[in-house]
């Protein structure tokens, strides 16, 4: 561990992150890999599932099972499994992308106990299911509603908690600057918050629709004529 | 806000709470409260529902969901909202079960984001859903398997959550008397991590075979003869 004399931008300021060494990358071109990756692994999930026997409506889950399911493996979990991001220096997109958004919340380089637990849970727990989930969506197989229910609240509830845990405390871990508190803390959270929600509302009203018809078709045996 | 005098029994020791007064209740009786009642709850439940058209496995469900519905809301809700509940000097039981458990996890008396932002969710959000589940569970409406799982889900994951945060802290917030580790720490928070799992286990058997029939049914008109 070298000292290299960089100061880091985050806050609180006297937070001591030995070996920080600034982004590499512009934050225009994190931003433009991170979104522009993400609608491009939607896209080609929508494509790429033409020759199964899905609605449009499907394969766009299909398409934000995968993307938010490779989000959570690959980019949550190298913050999780790497303490010290914040020392690259070669500028690799990975460590760039938690560099960056460290200026919305720097509880990922002090290594907060809930967002290291959180963000474990769902880079390791939930985005494995997020193939398992695909995969349902695919072969439209009978739990496909129930996992993508579950794995959405799982979701929904750690943005909330993560929502408030920095609320609580002030939001001291978070810049003021509008691109760090309403893009980055406010805006790209709010995408688990909404999706999530929409997720859950079709679920429900898919498998609320079978509850109701089986058992409406089990005990009154219509009559023919 | 008084100067009481009194050593707080709390681990790590440096930790100050200004006017704390010792438990003035014996554990026996805390526990004796908190589990004969959960007990008297779930049989009260399941001897009440006798009028409605329940198997017993739906009535012990609907025993379930009264009780964890009561203790997110009236236990859980008073350290919510009573960040002071350690200077009580009235032997208020809801009070005397929190100096008590804080011997498990000094969290709740020195108000980590984590426990306050997620006992208030469990509080005031699980605790009222439980009670709709309760009637959803009565009547035996289409949503109730949807709602189960779902807060089922919530409450697996606080847990576990609690338990992940506790341990990356070092345990440094609990004693090591058994009865403190195994008996509240581990074994009190375990419930809430067998019972969910159960319960979405048995929603997810009840979904799935429906939305499976609903789709059997639909596209292969079965043809008499």
């Amino acid at each position: 561990m070298t000292q290299t004399g960089f100061k880091h931008p985050y806050v609180p300021e006297d937070i001591e992150l030995e070996g920080f060494v600034p982004n590499l990358l512009p934050y225009e071109q994190i931003l433009s890999v991170f979104f522009g990756g993400s609608a491009l692994v939607v896209l080609l999930m929508v494509m790429l599932t033409g020759r199964y026997k899905l609605s449009l409506v499907e394969r766009l889950w299909a398409g934000w099972w995968m993307c938010t399911g490779i989000i959570h493996l690959v980019i949550e979990g190298t913050v999780v499994l790497d303490s010290k991001f914040y020392q690259d220096t070669t500028g690799n997109i990975l460590k760039e992308i938690w560099k960056e958004y460290t200026k919305a919340d720097s509880r990922y380089a002090t290594r907060d106990a809930f967002i290291v637990q959180m963000e474990g849970v769902t880079a390791f727990v939930w985005g494995p299911l997020c193939f398992v989930i695909v995969l349902g969506i695919l072969y439209r197989t009978s739990w496909r509603f129930t996992a993508m229910a579950l794995v959405s609240l799982g979701q929904l509830y750690g943005d909330v908690l993560y929502y408030l845990t920095c609320i609580h405390e002030g939001l001291a871990h978070t810049r003021t600057e509008p691109l760090y508190f309403w893009a980055y803390f406010i805006g790209a959270n709010a995408i688990w918050i909404v999706v999530p929600l929409t997720c859950i509302a079709y679920c429900a009203s898919n498998i609320n629709a079978a509850v109701a018809a089986a058992a409406g078709g089990k005990p009154s045996k219509r009559k023919s004529s």
